[in-house]
């Protein structure tokens, strides 16, 4: 049975590339199929602004419609993942603003996180030293998570008067670390060490300062060797199914399934193995 | 930006103290924000009535509308947790029921549950030796456990010739433990050491059997200094999103938050960070 | 108070018995209200064909009117579980065919699941060796999974050029070990050592190869013993509550709970504990 061909997602606003894009508020560096985003202020630990969030915002939106990147690495320059919302930048600024305002701030961090979930790519985030606040709420929204031993993560949202429920955490960290953990970190602000993040299942693993970032690439270069328009279904399906009952997850499994055997990827697949080699996958 | 000022809460129907309340069927007091409520017949292991149900749910109720109890900690006395319905006052009339009856009671040990999260006050359950049945269901309607190595928690329905399903037991402890643990528990009603229920996230940390109360105590006391308005925003909204979708989720945490934005609380923790101090933080 | 009598569920449709039932695609025995399902093409470490799938979800739709069955285990013979769908008897025939075709295939596998989560027995997976693809989706399924030291659990699916999301997959793993341990699975499908398996909770205990299969079927006897009523009771409602928020939980178990309180199950339990000895259940 062979499949309607053409050109790979050839539809107008579709198949854009990002190589050569030049990011304004971070590193952005695209290798074999890879972008690797590094925050740096490395001096403030590379804290967030309004600027920053607004470009990480188009960025993962632009992600959803590119052809050039196949996964994705967050990370932060200087031994730091990320200091979160800047106290001078973001928190002064707030106490300034009206309600209206307010929740215009409010909901663009959130679409940060909706158009991390949203794009196809997976995101490994590559966390050493200091990993909090919003800067936490990155690295909750990445699909895999590597770590040393001396990062510190912190949703320290309660340490300004906050609640712990910022850009979805309520509704993340308790999925991903169980219910308790979440509630103490949520509502302490607390330092979640490297060790508990691995024990907890924070972090998928934990490496040497000087190869985490390194170790992330690895990983998302072999995602992104593999069959990409699967992987961004696995994606979209780990979103779609979150609040689904058993029975829906199973027929929308059914469904999207039945759509990934109608790729080329998955003939590629077949063949390879009768012919006993390693499939050559190109993400169609 | 100034926002309305003026009494806090200061709604008809709210702001009512609990300082000095006379609890007829466990201990009950109050100190620096933090109302301890310790079962307390120790000869049987504290176990629950239906006088003591009706008790704890018409409380924690009442704490939904109180100013002077900033957090919680429920524990009991005589190094056991409590061994939950009494078999003798609870079981044994339960067989001379209808099921109009039976499902007035069922639905009275929910409500202990429903106002147990639905309260805006964190609750920290402090737990040594015997953790059974309802005081399991006690224990896991917690926000934050601490226990002993010596702590036994058992959901021993089954032992009764019950099901798993009570008090709300299959929606939040598979979220707590993981669902493959959860089964297993809950079809057997074995014990969880103290020791697993640290190792898979029921217990937030193991405590000696002597230090269990007071670490619990000062946990909770930290809370109730903290940023209480928020915290209870934080309470809410782990259990509102429950079962959204991520991107709902999202965006309720966006309004959630900029609510919690235009509170004096927030301000407070701004300008103490300006001026280098420790924030003051007053629960408005 | 009393409640009608009479033959337990003797109702048109049900109460069939599966004692003698001569399966043709794996091996299936009942003893003592345990049936034990062998998958039995040790050669090919037990993988699946399209007439083994259909085989399995007509039997567990069999188990749900089924009156001889108490709990189940699956099991593989020759120290593997189950090496999933079969390369050239499934993945070959597939890329042969049409859209529809493929759709009847992916709810015919999609089925299986939700006929192992909706039988009333409680499920013991007895795991070694290789435990791969639809494989691991069958232990997945399962309630309970014992394994071993050298099982190996791999979602694989990508492997094959698919997505993670194969009958529940992306629903399910999540809620057993956490969702960024099951990202990394199904995004890579690398293998889950039984050493990982354990300590993730996807493996409820480890055990030697050779004693794992007794293990389960002494696990699977306990419950079988149990009150079988309120087991299907407990494993209907974590079923139910899967994507409930938690007050309506709290509701649907009141009502679950107050049926299970009807049941001789309840009685016998009571006047078993008066008469200081250990209750008989008869499951109903």
């Amino acid at each position: 049975m062979k499949y309607l061909q053409g050109q790979p997602h050839a539809l107008p606003g579709h198949g854009q590339r990002l190589a050569g894009y030049e990011a304004r508020h971070f590193l952005f560096a695209i290798e074999a199929g890879v972008a690797t985003l590094t925050l740096n202020r490395p001096e403030r630990k590379n804290p967030l602004t309004f600027d920053s969030y607004a470009e990480l915002r188009d960025l993962f939106r632009a992600l959803a419609t590119t052809d050039d990147v196949k996964a994705i690495v967050i990370a932060g320059a200087g031994e730091n993942f990320c200091s979160g919302g800047d106290v001078h930048e973001i928190i002064g600024p707030l106490t300034q603003l009206d309600m209206p305002g307010l929740l215009t701030f409010t909901r663009m961090t959130g679409d940060v996180v909706k158009a991390i979930r949203a794009c196809p790519q997976p995101i490994v985030a590559a966390i050493d030293g200091i990993c909090a606040g919003a800067g936490a709420m990155l690295a909750l929204a990445s699909d895999i998570r590597f770590g040393t031993e001396r990062s510190k993560t912190a949703f320290l949202f309660t340490r300004v008067g906050l609640a712990g429920c910022d850009m979805g955490a309520c509704a993340l960290l308790p999925r991903v670390i169980g219910q308790g953990r979440a509630a103490e970190l949520l509502y302490t602000g607390r330092s979640m060490s490297g060790a508990e993040g691995e024990r907890w299942g924070f972090l998928n693993s934990l490496h040497a300062p000087e190869a985490v970032l390194a170790a992330a690439q690895a990983f998302a270069a072999d995602l992104a060797r593999g069959p990409t328009f699967a992987h961004g279904m696995t994606k979209k399906m780990l979103q779609q199914e979150w609040n689904m009952g058993v029975d829906e997850a199973i027929e929308a499994e059914a469904q999207a399934q039945a759509i990934c055997m109608a790729t080329n990827d998955f003939h590629r697949a077949y063949h390879a193995f009768v012919a006993k080699q390693k499939p050559a996958f190109e993400g169609d």
